[in-house]
């Protein structure tokens, strides 16, 4: 990255996230929201005229068919890519993210990590081994409010914590939408790109991560529950699990793809010995909190009366609700001022989830399967 | 019961409910909301002088000190009681029904239905012998919206049942209050008192009977982790479930009187292949059903468009809110319906919570409490 | 009234409110829910035999064809009533309520007071010359969060007063149900039975009686735009009004009965110098204070952090949530008390909407009536 | 505009905007949110410095003092900007759009219109003229469930349109901040800059705007009330309006900057002779659809069951909350296309805001500055 990245607006590729895959159009959004990046190359999908197209419609500067030659096209360039974004399935994180890295580019990374927590362990020591940086997209700890609530908790608010409940539910696989031709069902229920796990994988470590997040508790032992509903389908579409975290506190987590009804809601629930939180993804701009004794307060998104996190977290008035790709954004700000901070020769803050929040995603995934194959019993994570 | 019953306002005594308590006012009020019944005499509380005290401010016609002497004279009184409410703490639902039901006086008891699996299996013997009416008041059935989830799922407008979340959460025992002269907690945390379990039996047995009710299928096992918070309480004040229903259902059951912040949050959410619904007790006029692929519908109470049990619940038109008092009169209602067709020489319709779910309610807490000991492994109901 | 009046539940009598009539059983329901009364008398109707069958149904002691008759007879009897419920159509309030009057007994009248403001007056005169009690039955102040609303604005917590908005908003009579068949509808729309408005008359003026309840400021103008919707009523069925309050708070009232999709809403919103409250009547036991730059706070039925009025008014622990029969009853729990406390020889304490409230409604309707015909112009109240 | 527009984003400028301003941020990011423009030149303050670091923290090509010189010399470029952002106060909307017009470039400009009635009919003249494209900053019209509201209404299903309810409140300007350094509040409050109306211009105009958009009627008629509240103030703070429409609707329009405890309340309600629909800006995701005799349907964002204009306003599936930004990135979006329609030779489609809906929100405000002055009389629009 060459001196003069003060002042231009980074320069960013993407691998994956082509037409028909959403996730890709967020990350473009949420990397230039603030104005600090600009995507300008991809290798956007494995099928050559997808990339060609996707990459024509978002003008891009360069599209590649191969993530591997753009990795190393990209490293030799004079105006190349600041850092990448890997918007794939899960079984190609690790080589792409790998091949990026040994290109000396910064990675941007979506979860879970990895495809298996082998994989996500050898990704995590290459991470460590620097310097490129690395960033794990696990989109809902951006949003305002879940910086306050981890903020109160930390500072004692809540006192011990008793009780977690959070849960994911959504139904858009109630049918089986990965036989109507449906590419993102297709992987995400396929045990060859998926993982071990469906729900569990692409949903279930979101609410585990935000669990920890919030609380700065790990989840110590799952007793869990997986099922599938929808016939035909290899991997669960569907979870129930007990929660043990560190320092008593108790719980459940629950996660569906088939309950009817539900878009994406993740909502949480943490109760203390003096108070509680109470935050949903779906009203992402108001927290309640419930003190003993008290009348309920709605935290609000964008009032001084915030802690500092949340409060500049909001880019807009009180009122002007912000939403999914706000808070995605806010990822993309910190690592984007990491990228520069590291340029400049300053310590990164690392204010985003990292590779050690994914290989623990993994170890998630991999309990709670343990867990459920043997009946509900206690697996430690 | 004289043959003049159909013209005059039912008789009706209590044992237990006097001041302090307020599940008493709570009976008199249900019991008389409908202009069927009027309380006339009492055994108010196990202290004579709060009996006295109690009865007087209640207008009663005859006090007693003494539950056994009340169902002696009330049973051979010419205008005797047509029936007893039994509102005493749980080690005393079996000896005080017994007592009444053997002088051939009608009983409606509060859950848990007895101290034990054992008491209840033999108070369930002795109802079933008859005569005598036997209701318990699992209060929460009352509601219309209720009524209206059970209609639609038999109906079969929810299709497959998948997923059942149920949730009752409370705070009022998240300090320790027993030590504080609380005759309320006192008795609950007691286990010579309450029995097995203080959270579960108190509050869980009311979740899990209203899985039962709205989706017709049983429970067929728990996994469960209960907890104590409050440090020296000798019972449970916290506990969480993973649910497997008949014909294939999970779900989790959540209960906590430590939850901070939570009034009495009962609520409950049904996943189907077709359709969901939700309902939540302290928003009662209102039942969501979420049909795949289409907007939610907030059905509301008193309409048209519901179905007979739910609209004849309804006690004023739409907008005006009803509550817990008159969920709690819609038992008295079926059960005071049932007192005069039994004098009439009819078959009793038996629209109310009857031994039989008393006795699940017993054999549901005593499998939590064993899978919990056993590591959260899944223990038959 | 007998000496002994101390130690039995009050004896009642209710004229209108017979089958058909859902506000008749909300009475009587209302009437007895504390236990201090019964109803035992009644001229149910003006068809005799509707008022026979509706009497029998409630297991009246006496049930009477003509009003008149039955205010000498019960006046005379040693068991005689108490009190009377005026629950008819608007134009017999005056006559009903003056008959019994006459014949010392205590009355509790539904709204508006009168068919006319010149028959208001009149009632007025009568009422202030005593001794009898009289109340009018604004339900809506019987909530406990509306007494709340109350005490907090009159010990200042608000500020000054700047805007009230209050709303009050159904759908019944969008459709001509009066040409149905439909009775309730029929004399609300005739100006023989209701007076010189339907919608400002039936509902409106609950919502200006709210407003001065909970302001403590009176409404001093009206620029008002009423409307007839429904082709072929002569009287309004919608109204828009702004309002000016003594002190200089301004505001709006809105109200309909053909607003597709409304219930019962009634809800009000005062917004003062330092803080602001909000109220709706289909969620009544929660009320929203909003704090200048702070969160705002949830405040909840039967909370010890509420003040007395309100703590008092719950009949049930928080989370139970009461209703629109409860909050009618603690208007009946006061007017019974002061029955009590005139028997006893003690000064009323008329916690409860007078005849004055009544008097200033025939004004409002008036005013409102006047203003919109002079094309929305200020007309004093 | 270069024939190659159509393969890159196209250069964008604006005026004002500048630190200190949320809204030129929220421009910015509203412009880029699609990927199909970037802001690359600015005048972004009257103050040079603010201008200079404002241009610089946003990585601008060209950075300006003066509006003239940089229509003048953007006009020259060959890689001048495509299109301005015109985001000053009031008072300079005329000659700041009218300046870039006459420069042969497009506008897109902040509400009101322009200072006054006049200055709006000259613009308007000026536009109509073309060949330029002109778009007015009603953001609340990009969301798109309010697309979902005018479509369900243009289409009939609320039958005829009865009564509108539109409301919007905010708190910002309930103390005296111009006198404390606050320069958003000293132009606003400023009648020299702002014009003849504080809260009615800033913000009753979005509400009528709303009426208008949503109902396709225009409104006839206002009768209103516009207060000071804050001592000291040249201009009004709070407005109270009745509302008469086209085809015989009746309603209210609230607007308050001195609403204590809210942020950005904006809200509607349009009741019809066959449904009603409500829409809460601040949960903007939920349109509530209210069918006579039927429960309420919650229609949300980004389903299959809406309208076209709806559901491809939508950027992410449903529920994952879309905010402000994205609203106002939607106006972008219509207007970027029609740039890039009139540059290919095409006629503009013009689905954004116009001149015209600017001269009406204008002369809207002259009618409620008029009705006030003389009693709340009728004023037509």
């Amino acid at each position: 990255m060459s001196a003069a990245q003060g002042r231009r607006r980074l320069r960013v590729g993407i691998v994956g996230g082509g037409r028909g895959a959403f996730i890709g159009a967020v990350h473009r959004m949420a990397a230039e929201l603030d104005g600090e990046a600009e995507v300008i190359a991809g290798a956007l999908s494995s099928n050559p005229q997808t990339a060609a197209s996707s990459a024509e419609a978002w003008y891009l500067r360069r599209s590649y068919d191969d993530y591997r030659v753009m990795a190393a096209q990209e490293s030799a360039l004079a105006d190349g890519i600041d850092f990448v974004i890997v918007a794939t399935p899960n079984h190609l994180h690790f080589p792409v993210a790998n091949a990026f890295l040994e290109a000396s580019i910064h990675v941007i990374c979506d979860k879970p990590l990895a495809y298996s927590c082998e994989e996500a362990e050898a990704l995590a020591r290459r991470v460590l081994r620097g310097p490129e940086l690395f960033a794990l997209t696990h989109t809902y700890t951006g949003y305002p409010l879940v910086k306050e609530a981890r903020e109160r908790i930390r500072a004692g608010e809540l006192g011990d914590i008793r009780k977690v409940l959070v849960e994911y539910n959504q139904d858009w696989l109630m049918t089986p939408l990965e036989r109507e031709g449906n590419r993102q069902a297709q992987w995400r229920t396929d045990p060859a790109r998926a993982g071990l796990s469906c729900c569990v994988g692409d949903i279930g470590t979101h609410a585990a991560h935000l669990v920890e997040f919030i609380t700065g508790s790990r989840i110590e032992a799952v007793a869990a529950d997986l099922t599938t509903f929808v016939p035909g389908r290899a991997l669960d579409d569907d979870a129930n699990m007990l929660l043990r975290l560190e320092h008593g506190a108790r719980g459940t987590l629950v996660c569906s793809q088939v309950a009817c009804g539900e878009e994406n809601n993740l909502n949480i629930r943490v109760y203390g010995s003096k108070a509680a939180l109470e935050w949903h993804q779906q009203e992402p701009n108001t927290l309640i909190l419930k003190r003993a004794g008290a009348p309920w307060s709605l935290l609000r998104s964008a009032h001084a009366y915030l802690g500092d996190d949340a409060r500049l977290a909001a880019r807009t008035p009180a009122g002007h609700p912000e939403g999914y790709v706000e808070a995605f954004a806010s990822l993309y700000r910190s690592f984007t001022a990491d990228v520069r901070r590291v340029a400049a020769g300053d310590a990164p803050l690392l204010d985003y989830p990292t590779v050690e929040d994914g290989v623990r995603g993994l170890r998630f995934i991999e309990a709670a399967v343990r867990s459920s194959a043997g009946g509900a019993r206690w697996e430690n994570v």
